[in-house]
Order: structure tokens, then sequence, then C-alpha cells
């Protein structure tokens, strides 16, 4: 089983040829899109995305994620092997979904023995379809990574900078996902139950509650998110909208 | 073979989730997606793309839909036992797909037993991926419904109001779908081939035909759907905004 | 392996009934979804995705085309046989993808045979899930052509106006596709490496060069796509809407 997390979108003929191209290198690959519609070069969000994923897959799942501003610069294609495995450009996307599949290697892609097993032109472009799908369809097919790629130190990949921080009485946070209703995910987990959450920056004390119904239809309520995350929502409404916030942004919280 | 039709979007990773908890639970399931764009809490939209596929799919398959406004209530998951399986919320969802899978028997899922195959907590929710799922890839991979869930009266279950209505010489239809270009498409089959449709409510008298091109750009027709149900369109325009019409609502229908 | 590319949606039942229809044929049958987004009745559009998805598929590969405006009219829908499958209605859309399968044979379904083996009557509307799909369950199935459909002259295809035609010192080029972005793809491979491109009727010259940060900010260039054509660009603007172009608009182009 491969997993598919890309910021394609839908409508090209992008999706399909990465998927034409697993196939080709390993025909017997089960595919499952995850979505291909990620904020265009938005690595927290892929981040976060490819973290749920990864918590309820099956061990050995290979987890391929494109989201790779720097596809033609010098960044390294890397795997990460754990109880699952991430084949992901080394641009921080690994930061989150590393977290729960006990990693224990990495490896730097070599372009240069992929394309032996491929056949054919690495693209400056795509390696969606030429590096990170070929890498996936050959470690799903149980080809051992040191035959297309090179040991590196685990400790070397990058990471995103997405530990919450402690600043004296308060979190400084950072917003890793906006779901369609516009609802804040905060990359704060395992805080317990506090009675509210202060944003002293914005002169703010909202209740924390369960559900969103517990407020009135456009107030604003912080609550546990379904992921795990702190979570700042407005009933019948959008949270981000409200505050002016976007992925990646950070903000002051004060639990209470 | 497991269907999936929901309303999550495809942009966050809730559908790749439930896709990795159902491979997680049985690995050797194939997974069709149908849609994940059902207008969000739409269940009789939802019904009605459930039944279309439901007609075409082979004896066996288990169809997982997942349109649940009232996840976290008491409303119950269950299980609808026929030539095929439907896996959802007791909600109405079933009340079209189920008229082409000769039901024999229902199941409401016990969610106790239904964690002790997954392993994991059943969030308030997301029972997309904490019990729909997990039960449609239990049945897939042959497990009894007895294992994790209880029978209860098919009779019992939820159904929409969604039965055409006589009312003297007329008709009380309800829209059951919007298409992409503004079609109207009513719950009404099986009716022959009249001659005219009339709208009386709205002083319209609309002629019933084969194809959109036997009127004029902008005129309204009525005409036979593709999937066996009365539909009203324009052509090259939008019935729907034309005649002011949503899904779920109702119209008074004569056909002459 | 059966791919699809559609102009369907990703909203209604459509992609779904296809699906079932396809696994009922064919339990067996690996699907791969290219994209259902493809601009509704865009042929030109259609058979350049498909072209991308050929080209990385692997030999034997069955690929299921439905952009179909003339659906319900005499239109063909036919089967190309090659290195591998295209199952298209008979209106250009297999035009760019034949380049790359070495067609030997073609094949009219004949609509009463392909009937006897699904046994449901064939939609005038709706031949993705009644006709089209259907076959290619039979061909991935390993089921011979004859069985189903009529051989037909290969060179009697309707094939797209699209090769890139010398006028004097230019060329007329189409625009074959538009991405996301706005870059604008025209139909000419294979054509060295120029210094600028010309675009007389618009009074432009443009520096071909190897990437969008190669100029600044909203300023044109042309390149080498990562598709093998000539690919003009703003960087990081849209030089479809600069230019004022759309899918299948005519260009005069110089190369310099």
């Amino acid at each position: 089983m491969i997993t598919l997390t890309t910021d394609f979108g839908l409508r090209g003929p992008y999706v399909g040829e990465m998927k034409a191209a697993i196939l080709r290198v390993n025909p017997n690959a089960t595919l499952v899109d995850v979505t291909h519609s990620i904020t265009r070069h938005s690595i927290v969000e892929g981040s976060f995305v490819m973290e749920q994923v990864v918590k309820y897959s099956p061990e050995g799942t290979v987890h391929v994620g494109v989201i790779d501003p720097g596809v033609g610069t010098e960044r390294r294609a890397v795997i990460v092997e754990g109880d699952q495995w991430l084949v992901v450009p080394d641009n921080g996307l690994a930061t989150l979904p590393m977290r729960h599949i006990n990693p224990r290697r990495a490896w730097a892609i070599d372009l240069v023995r992929i394309r032996s097993f491929t056949g054919w032109r690495i693209s400056p472009t795509f390696h969606g379809r030429d590096v990170f799908g070929p890498a996936g369809a050959l470690l799903e097919a149980g080809i051992e990574p040191e035959q297309f790629a090179e040991e590196v130190p685990l400790e070397g990949l990058v990471r995103l900078d997405i530990e919450p921080k402690r600043k004296g009485d308060s979190w400084l946070l950072r917003v890793i996902y906006i779901d369609d209703f516009g609802n804040v995910i905060l990359n704060l987990g395992g805080y317990g139950r506090p009675e509210a959450v202060e944003l002293p920056d914005l002169g703010l004390r909202i209740p924390y509650l369960d559900t969103y119904g517990q407020v009135e239809p456009g107030e604003l309520l912080a609550l546990p998110g379904s992921h795990d995350y702190l979570e700042i929502a407005v009933n019948q409404g959008s949270a981000a909208e409200r505050l002016g916030l976007r992925v990646g942004d950070e903000l002051r919280v004060r639990l209470v």
C-alpha cells in the first residue's frame, strides 16, 4: 500500500502521470489517494495531513508526499525508514509523520540509480513522477533502499520549527492546519483541560469546551480537535477569518 | 470491494484517515471513491448518489456512506444486509439505495465491540474513520455482523420522507439532486410518458421531451433523466436557478 | 490496470457509477483515477492529459477516456489496439495518446454485443458507464475485442487538427493545455533551443529560458515544459490571462 499526498491539484495530468509511473515500476502496488489539494507549497499543511494518515495506517505502509517548492534545487529526496516508510523531499515535510513511525534510518535517493530502475529521464520540475513515486514503488515491492539510495544521518533531516514554544506563562504556537470551516488547528497537544484560552495579543479570552454547539452561533470557542491538537473555532463561522490567521502564522496563547 | 461516499471534501486528512483505517483492518480491501463532495450534511443528495452506484455494483459490494450531521449524538450506526451491504448512520441515508439490494436484515454497530477490532479510541466527531470504515472493512473480509453488531428490526430504520405524494390530480415531489448544470431531479420514476409537465404554483407548463437540444437555449423542458427520475432542465442554462430550487425542496407537479 | 480520464466532475454519482459498472464486469480490475476534471467537452485538453499518462504507463494498460459531447449522436465508440489500449469516443480524443502506443488496429464497439456482456440497457446519455467502462473492463480481463467490436480502418479515426503548421518563417500553433497557474502549453515539441520566441501578432519578443525564476515576477518567458512541449509563462503570474488565450486557440510563433 502506497499513500499519495500532494499539492498537484486534481485538474491536470500530474496525478495520473505519477500513478502510472508507480504502477509501471511496481504493477502490484495498491495506491491510496490521500489528497492532491494541499495548499500549494504548504509544507506545514502537508506534514499535518501526512501525520494524521500515518497514525491510522498499517505497519509497512509507504507514504509518498510531494509538496516540493524546492524541486530542481539541491534539496535532497529522502526516505525515512521505521515501522512505516516516508518518501519525501528533505524540506521538513517528514517532521510530523515521523513522530509516529519509530524512525530508525534515513536515506538520500540517488538520482542516477533510481533512473536505472525506471529507464526514463528525470525532469528538473517533476520529481513526483520521476523520483518519489518510483522510490515508493520499489520500497513497496520489497527492494532494499541501499539499491537506490545512500544512508544519511537521521538527525540531519530538515525539520519544521514546529515544537510549541514556552514564553513565560504563555505558549507561542503555530497554525498547522485550517479546515474547510475555518477552524484553526494549533501545534499543541497533550495539554490537559483548561477552563479557557487567552490570546493576549488580540485581547481575547475564549471558553474551552467540548463541541461547537456549546456557544452561540458566531461566538469563539477553543476545544480539543479530533486530531489531538488545540483547536480554535467559531460556532457556524470561520475562526481563521475572524482572527486573520493563515497556516504557518504564530499566535501567543495562555491556558487558564 | 468497498465504495466510499462522504461529504468530507477533498482537501483535508479525513478521506486519507478513513482509507488508512479500513486498510489497517482489512489490507485486502479494494477501495472505490464514489465522491467526497456531497453537499455538507445533505442526506437526500447522499442517498441519491448511493442509489445510483448500488444499481451498477456487483453482488456483495460493501457501500460505506458517511453524511453524518448527527455524529456524537444518539443516532445509531447501522448495517443493512441484502444482496449488497450498506454501512451508514441511521439518519435516512439508506432509504434510496435500500430499494435495490433486497434488504433482509439490519444491524446496529456496537461501538465497544468494533473498538475491540480496531484497537483505537472512537472520536466523538469522526465515526467515518473509527466506526463506519472499520465495520465495512470487517464485512468485506467476511466477518459476520453478529461479531460487532446487534440485529435490529429492518422496519425500524430511519427513512427519508421521499415517496412521491399524490395530491388530487397533482404530485407533491421533492428535489433529490441538482447536477453541476443546474438540472433538477425529482423523486418520481416510472410515470409513463406525459406530453407536458405543469408546475401550478409557478404558473408554468413545460414540454416533456427527450433531450435538451429540442428547445431553444434558455428554455425550460422536462425529460426522463439518465437515472430514471423526472428531470427539469433549461437548455444551456440552470433550471435550479430559474425556479429557485434547492435539494430537499418540494414542488407541486401535474403530468398532462 | 484501467485508467480513467473524464469531464464528469467529482460531485455527482457519475464517476462512482462508471467504476461500479467496470468492477461488475471485471471484479479484478485495478482502477486508476487520472482526473475527472477535464474542462467540460474539451477534447484537446483530454487528449493532452491522456497522452502524458500513456507515456508513463506500463504495456497493456487500458485507458478509458470519456470527453464525449457527441454522446447520443452517431459518433462511434472506438478501441485503439497497440502496446496499450485506448477506449474512447471517436471524436479526436485518441489523437495525442495514439502517438505513443504503436497503434496496430482499431475497433468500433458494437452496442448490441456489449450489452449482452453487461446485461443492462444503454442510456443515450451515459456511455461512460454503459459502453466505454465495460469495454475497458472486458479488454483488461483479456477478452478479445472481436467479441464485442468490429475492426475498422485505423486511418479512418477522427483526428484533432493538432499538428504544428509551418507558415513562412513562423509556426501556427495551438494551445493544447493551460495549467492551474495559467502557463500556456503549445503543440510544438522537438524544436531545439531558440534564444527567444516572438509572437508577431501581439508584437512581443519573449526570452527562452530554463525556469520561471530567471525573469522578474510579472514578466513573460518561454521555456521547455515538463511535457516536451513549448510553454509560455509569466513568472508568478498567468500567461493565459496576460495574452488572452484559451485551450484550442491558435497563435503565430517565431523561434529566433
